[in-house]
């Protein structure tokens, strides 16, 4: 591949934030970036985390990092902005890679995803820095012209005071456990079409047959349905909710062209609780009920 | 005009879809547009589309067409990603460009507005595409690289397997008929001021006069709206509602700097049923009332 | 630093609207701006300015404009469009950058900040402009082929007649004053965190003390709240409000990782009157309420 800027390290930064489209946070600093490094391109991954997330943040910016261009990653849901929380440059891939952000566990998981840390700096290097009246839109004052030093060639050593990788702030991520002989998991995601992607591996549900009952929340009077595991959305009946493999290879509860989310009344966080059908230790789950295609609760 | 990027056979990515903003999906596709043709422009057109609503992007598209640099435009509304229908590749002017998506009729009135296909194929060649752990995310696997691919000069009979364009599901527009000696039209669009545009062209209310009688549904008994034919908002007075050539040379309904669908309580997909004001033959259309000032419905 | 396109007068177009996302209005503007100047970058400040709210927009474009590239600035907040308004272009610095919109006082703040306008002509010359079916889309049919124009080299002079730089609609921004003692301000802008900038400078409130207290509203028998004055937002304790000093120099009312205009029940355009604790003249302000943990009025 020819090299359409020979005069930048990078030439592209991917953006995440929870700074939404409304107000110009996101266009100010892509001008800064600009400004610096003339010719970078920035991809922006989302600005609708929702606010003060991390952990929406965090997975976020973890299912897209194998398939971001190598460069600059900068990442910003920072709800200790101002505070003595450490700002980071993470190096990845010896040097393929930058990502900047706080250290408050927003950035580990996509590390982890590319095969963890190879330098980190703390961006104590003030001359990187721009002047600002307040110390709340670090954004724009300390991580956009590091962004666009970077991309021009600063070395990250350069940006402040090295630290241990293993001294950053792990990203916390819930983890599936059995209780009573059901699993019991969590929605980590629920996508802008409603499906609900667990913590859960196809392998985790190996030898479970073809329909699973699933329980929403920790209410344990509340009612099962019955998931059926299909591989596509259209193979999801009328009034059936399907278990799918999604793009990234993770269990999600799916309805095809509605919301899965609507239909279970489960959100990001929920826990769901799943049971065999045939689990013959254990007396029925009980009352089953499918889709209501005349009355969905809580629908648009 | 120099040629920028002399190694690139298109130089701009035109890009819809419903994905929304809130996930990495639209930031996903960007980074792997870039993987593959470095120097590659990226224009959303719109990532808003309505979940789904396939006539909606294909309207959207359509409008959008005459404006798109020439090029490679990628389209993706696709409620049946997975199943067996086509992902397609659809040459326009001789190569001038290359819209690609699924075979739903989200491209066929696009294609109709700059004359027509020249070449079609089936998005079959799998070594265009992405591995992937499931087939529900055709926009980053299939689409997103055959798109980089095109950029980079592949020529589409490379991507699968040519197929005959009259052969491409149609879009299917509603046509405006007479009842009654009535029109019968429909809001094909309401866009974010809320104007609602019509499936009529200023010629089709020829010689009806300056103030037509319109109603919002198929209740025969509900309300009667007059509406002023303006050629600009300002030209609406307080009370009134009008009905403008708007930028398309589309009739539509507006209401000076307020929402005419919050106005006429329609919606995209809603029946407007046009009267003559000096329609002789009828009885008069009985109740007419002028825009509420004090209390709108359905005002937020 | 090196010129990366050097057939390029500018190589920026900043670009804010009250389009909305969910039509195609924001990406016909890319598409044109790249048609008729490759290989400049765009940039977009915000496209979700509440619908013709030429003060919100002039604030926001205000606020970004010291963070700016150097280039073409283009702005349409525009309910008067198709009338006989004027479309301007705004020379400022001699040069260094030119500011594109309608003359409604939407660019004048801007202007303002940057050190005022050098020349400034009207965009009469049709010849810059696009052939419209109805004039209601000036930043397709006119602001966005002029912006091209600029950035390949067009002087402004060639867009239309000079006209006298005084002659620009100014931009009316609320003034805080002084009653009975109190400083009666308002809030000017409220933020995606819900952050509330007010009409005042740190200066104002001088010799006030750490806690102020704070009215909303014009209703005299509205509880009174008070704020602590702090530096960050992490220093302002659970059931407390603080004012801090923003990323722009100015106070805000804000809630550590909550919204403030929830907690105040303001919103943009508010008053806000403020009296200090110790108003030894005065009787007490009698009521003072902290924030409700348990019960927040009007939260999602």
């Amino acid at each position: 591949m020819s090299n359409l800027h020979p005069e930048l390290r990078y030439d592209t930064v991917s953006f995440l934030s929870d700074y939404g489209r409304a107000d110009e946070f996101v266009g100010v600093v892509h001008s800064l970036i600009r400004s610096t490094a003339p010719g970078v391109g920035i991809v922006d991954i989302s600005h609708d985390i929702p606010r003060h997330d991390v952990r929406a943040g965090g997975l976020t910016l973890a299912r897209s990092a194998q398939y971001l261009c190598p460069g600059v990653v900068l990442a910003v849901v920072d709800p200790g902005v101002g505070t003595d929380r450490r700002g980071l440059a993470i190096e990845v891939g010896d040097g393929q890679s930058v990502l900047l952000g706080p250290d408050n566990g927003l950035l580990a998981p996509a590390v982890a995803m590319v095969g963890g840390a190879t330098r980190a700096v703390s961006l104590t290097n003030t001359d990187y820095h721009l002047p600002a009246p307040g110390p709340t839109f670090d954004g724009r004052d300390i991580f956009a012209p590091v962004a666009g030093a970077l991309c021009m060639g600063a070395d990250i050593a350069d940006l402040g005071e090295i630290v241990d990788p293993n001294s950053l702030t792990p990203g916390i991520l819930p983890v599936a456990r059995e209780e009573d002989g059901d699993l019991v998991a969590e929605v980590m995601w629920v996508d802008h079409f409603g499906n609900c992607q667990l913590n859960l591996d196809p392998d985790d549900l190996e030898g479970w047959g073809d329909v699973v009952q699933v329980q929403v929340g920790t209410d344990p009077t509340a009612d099962w349905r019955q998931l059926r595991r299909v591989e596509t959305f259209s193979q999801i009946a009328d009034g059936q909710i399907g278990l799918i493999i999604d793009s990234y290879g993770v269990l999600t509860v799916a309805v095809d062209r509605r919301s899965a989310e609507t239909e279970l009344g489960a959100r990001s966080g929920s826990e769901i609780r799943l049971r065999r059908l045939d689990d013959a230790d254990r007396p029925s789950a009980g009352v089953t009920t499918s889709v209501e295609l005349g009355a969905r609760k809580g629908d648009a």
